[in-house]
């Protein structure tokens, strides 16, 4: 599934009270963002939310008709809190039994360290009907695909194997390469001939990225776009432009 | 405007291509959870959208009809891709003149540093009609806010300046407090007695998060509520549970 159709799109869906208690830090949505933006696939907005059902349910259900691709994490552990799977059961209105083969996964898992198979072990090899699994090479209790909607877990090195396992499922589109020009001028010195090199290329996605770097507070100019020939085009603008305003 | 009514809700809006392309790894949400979290105000969403005035103009409007406040960060500069206050300005219906306040208040600044103030670094001087200025005591450019929509810098520094700033303006909810306790047990080992402890106390939030302090995989018991006592009562049974599982 390597084909190049329409472009692909994606939607990001962060689930958890700690995200939006300020306890955690994501560092989910920027992973699956650089992945997206490898595979050609548009990812156009995402959301973080709590840990409540209907809230699941009823995003979910609105991101999965809109973007080609969903990408959730977190809440699909053995814990109360852990309800990521019975809300994608729901919003797609299907049953969620133990998965043979993800049972027979998690028992291999524990065997193998001496961990004693208990029901809340075992919930998280409840999947819904009709779902793929997706691999969990961290710590084996798999992630699920069902139809557009992939459902990843939530601590960052588990999604990340997830993720990567399941790229080669994506289609891909036209990629989008960037170029990046650095300088120490200030925003509002460029602001009108970066304006001008915008106009000339509709189709460049220009941006200009004030940050700290090693240390310095530098501009980054960036431009984003499907054709490298253009792109190398507005790079030798932007240095010119830089060397003329410096 | 410190008294406790129904408690305030939030939203946290994020705009930006590139925190969608994985460029820029977002700080801000954190920031303003912590801060919302110890005014009592009860952060329910946040969106990451991208620069497109009809996406950015439509989100605005669904989440400050549902929430009592909304913050968005990003797209405030002078350069071509900083269309937030133009967006906020169409979202609300009203124009987008030039800010004699914050006209001054940016002369003064270039005046002070020898900057040539030029149209595009006027552009950041244009306020929504009906705006209030939000202070920027890092780089002198205002946010604002409009009604219950408070529009900030997506530069942490710039940001955390002007959230802190406008904090004395929100409505205070009643506090949620939290307690934590640490252990080394599997979630799987605890969850039916952490289940037991949820159910005994419905209005406590209990969540269970597995992660890494200080180069040891550590798991993280946290109860939020806003009894301090009922809190108390469940950080003992939380520890009794651990030391007995141990």
């Amino acid at each position: 599934m390597t084909t190049v159709s329409a472009t692909p799109t994606a939607a990001v869906l962060l689930i958890g009270n700690e995200l939006l208690s300020g306890r955690t830090q994501d560092s989910n949505l920027a992973y699956i963002a650089k992945r997206m933006t490898e595979k050609g696939i548009r990812l156009r907005e995402a959301r973080v939310i709590s840990d409540t059902p209907d809230v699941i349910v009823h995003t979910l259900n609105e991101l999965r008709s809109k973007y080609t691709y969903v990408f959730t994490t977190g809440g699909i552990g053995p814990t109360h809190d852990d309800i990521t799977a019975d809300c994608v059961a729901e919003a797609f209105g299907v049953d969620l039994p133990i998965h043979p083969e993800a049972e027979a996964i998690l028992m291999a898992y524990f065997k193998e360290r001496d961990i004693e198979p208990n029901a809340d072990r075992l919930r998280m090899a409840r999947i819904p009907v009709g779902a793929l699994l997706v691999e969990n090479a961290v710590s084996a209790a798999p992630g699920f695909q069902i139809d557009n909607v992939f459902v990843f877990a939530g601590v960052p090195r588990i999604m990340q194997s997830m993720l990567d396992s399941v790229l080669p499922r994506l289609e891909e589109g036209e990629l989008v390469h960037s170029v990046t020009v650095y300088c120490h001028l200030g925003e509002g010195t460029i602001a009108s001939s970066l304006r001008d090199i915008q106009s000339q290329f509709p189709s460049v996605d220009l941006g200009c990225y004030p940050g700290k770097m090693s240390g310095e507070i530098k501009l980054s100019l960036v431009a984003r776009g499907t054709d490298e020939t253009e792109l190398a085009t507005v790079k030798a603008l932007l240095e010119k432009m830089v060397a003329d305003l410096s």
